[in-house]
């Protein structure tokens, strides 16, 4: 039976990798006059997989990380009124309203009649709470948890805290890397909901998904039908 | 009887506004042909306190509030390289290894043979997480609680979900605003233990303090002496 089902919250109950490459965008047109899109595009990817070690994940790291790119293509010509302009692009981030994604209120409604539901998130304690008081979601979930990272070590302290057998435990994200592998491996259950974008520091090559096993859904909506499923099976 | 005590982290079990008052001074030296020392450092105050609700606490909301108050002090006229070095200061931050107070290991290792112990610290859950691995005190502690604010509510919901009446309930920390006077307001024990330093925002006037009821301590050694009185007294 599954007890607790857990859910990843950036890019599985709202659009969160939008907003990053919206704001990369412009921030890319903002260099536009220093070197090219792609060219800035991969030594921000860069930078921000360095940068990762110190800073962690979030909107301040990643305003962090162009501020750092935009410095060093600039070969330090950059000019204040550019750099002004970054901070206020991670300024407007962090005020952009939550945008669900589609379905996952009723859905959210509907298992939290009979299940224990929890969030699973990494990223920045500040930021997440922030999106999670503005979702208007939080009094359906009994517990929320901001990680630092998803390792299977995470996943099972969080069991034994909640004192539920693996078994009995459900995962639910659009990041095979950090909601649905690391959650196999502690013989826990996991369902695959990809968004429409993957943020290549979180990809994994299908070879090596393919040696998991967890269920796959197109949308947060199929998420009950498969829940229904794995009851019925114990 | 007490049954949890709580210890914040920073500036209570190991150094960290020492760290910030360096890196502060660092950058005035590096702003020294734009602006003197008393303007810079007002300014920097002034852009913190401002971004505070948007970023919260940490090292990288702090670096990017320098990166704002030097573009705004030098009207643009900032440098890329001495934006680069901004960051820089930032990256030395987070890699200064941790630095515990003093009698703070032995009082610690004492208390931990009769008490549940647990850390609840506010700010970047990041960088708490490393300093908690890199201090070597976390098998120490039952529980780790990192929070974007210290309020009654915070501390109430902790202690419900430890299921400990607030009467069993202390706290220990350097700072009146986030340690001592929301753990007051919930009925709970709270012991001051100052730093030698007070970061201005958390600064509670007296008049104001002396109308809550609480220990006070000059060291973290004088901890075991007044939980035993505490625990007398019942």
């Amino acid at each position: 039976m599954i007890r607790v089902i857990a859910f990843d919250a950036d890019d599985t109950l709202w659009h969160t990798e939008r907003l990053y490459l919206g704001t990369k965008t412009r921030f890319m047109q903002l260099l536009q006059a220093y070197q090219s899109p792609d060219w800035i595009d991969a030594r921000l990817l860069e930078t921000e997989l360095r940068n990762l070690q110190h800073f962690g994940y979030g909107i301040k790291s990643f305003t962090l990380s162009m501020i750092e790119t935009a410095v060093e293509l600039t070969e330090g010509r950059i000019r204040g009124s550019e750099v002004h302009e970054i901070i206020a692009l991670a300024r407007e981030m962090l005020q952009t309203p939550v945008e669900l994604l589609e379905d996952v209120e009723p859905t959210i409604r509907q298992l939290a009649d009979d299940h224990r539901l929890m969030i699973i998130t990494k990223g920045d304690l500040f930021e997440q709470e922030t999106k999670i008081a503005a979702s208007r979601l939080g009094d359906h979930f009994d517990l929320v948890e901001v990680v630092s990272e998803k390792t299977p070590q995470t996943y099972r302290a969080i069991a034994a805290r909640l004192d539920v057998d693996p078994t009995g435990f459900l995962m639910v994200g659009n990041s095979l890397k950090s909601d649905v592998l690391p959650v196999v491996e502690c013989g826990a259950h996991a369902i695959h909901v990809p968004y429409e974008t993957t943020w290549a520091a979180e990809h994994v090559p299908n070879d090596v998904a393919n040696q998991y096993h967890f269920h796959r859904a197109h949308s947060i909506r199929e998420v009950p039908e498969i829940v229904a499923k794995l009851n019925g099976r114990r």
